[in-house]
């Protein structure tokens, strides 16, 4: 279950605090700690940006960055996943990747926790697509279904052979089944 | 949590099963029965359809409907509360109530359990907006977080002094500060 905290900070003054494990959000002032990552969240977590890094970092399409803390639109907020366009990312006058993003993720995912509350999790999904992210999935592997969230759509739910929704800026076919089958392990 | 049973079961040899008590839903040929409720959830299914009858019934607009079994599209459903237009109730010729509802309610309701999966939930909210439902809500009453689903649009999050939206052929002004409230007994 996720934690909150009422907090009488400011988000510059939570910004300040020293990072915790796992990460705290800041949500309408209050503070969340983020549930502790298990087993399948981890593998999904990393299995996705390979997949999108594969096709995406060569060419300076896109970067894909897990637990990557994003401050916004007055929340700072840490998406297992979240892919940037190359242009937006704010890389350091050496070409190296910066370490303070302060702007929204053009796609965004979140892996359902076993014992974590989904809305509070759609409402940070929500809160991207208000500010401007393209798209949200929300995997819930318990489920083995994926929500996908779309600035100006209702969400769509999708499950086993569905091909799945994936930003315009990238060439990526994945379908449902193939993500969940990301969690078995290669003989 | 919701517990799912595997079913080599048709729609129509579901439906001939007795009631459960939580009742049981049909769900892409899986078995789902619904979590035992608990006072909260209790609480707000009776008021949220009393506060809809006060204004609908009598001007015969609309009636609501606690734990009503939906059958349509596949899937059937039992919504923690279902409005549905006056006119598309199928009421028996001496103008009763009917007992069986093969349609989708025009608003859908669901009411989060403390254990309950919001991604299943919102799957069924889903089914029925895919079908033609104008409105469905997601309650959260630990999180004190309603999400609203409308057609052809991204859910909407609302809290404390926000309005919520209803479907048009309702005249009701509600914020989810006011559905909260409900959970208070008046002194």
């Amino acid at each position: 279950m996720t934690t909150a905290r009422t907090s009488s900070l400011t988000l510059e003054e939570f910004l300040l605090l020293p990072e915790t494990k796992p990460a705290s959000e800041f949500i309408d002032s209050r503070i969340y700690q983020k549930p502790m990552p298990q087993g399948k969240h981890s593998r999904l977590q990393l299995k996705f940006c390979n997949a999108v890094n594969q096709v995406a970092e060569t060419p300076q399409i896109a970067l894909a960055f897990p637990e990557l803390r994003c401050t916004f639109g007055g929340r700072s907020i840490v998406p297992d996943a979240s892919v940037f366009v190359w242009e937006r990312i704010p890389f350091e006058a050496d070409g190296e990747v910066p370490n303070v993003f302060e702007i929204y993720p053009d796609w965004t995912v979140e892996i359902l926790s076993p014992d974590q509350r989904a809305t509070k999790v759609i409402s940070n999904i929500l809160h991207c697509i208000r500010h401007g992210t393209q798209l949200g999935w929300l995997i819930d592997p318990l489920e083995r279904l994926i929500l996908a969230f779309i600035a100006g759509q209702e969400p769509i739910e999708l499950t086993g052979g569905d091909s799945l929704p994936i930003p315009k800026f990238l060439t990526l076919d994945l379908t449902v089944e193939q993500v969940f089958g990301w969690l078995k392990v290669a003989d």
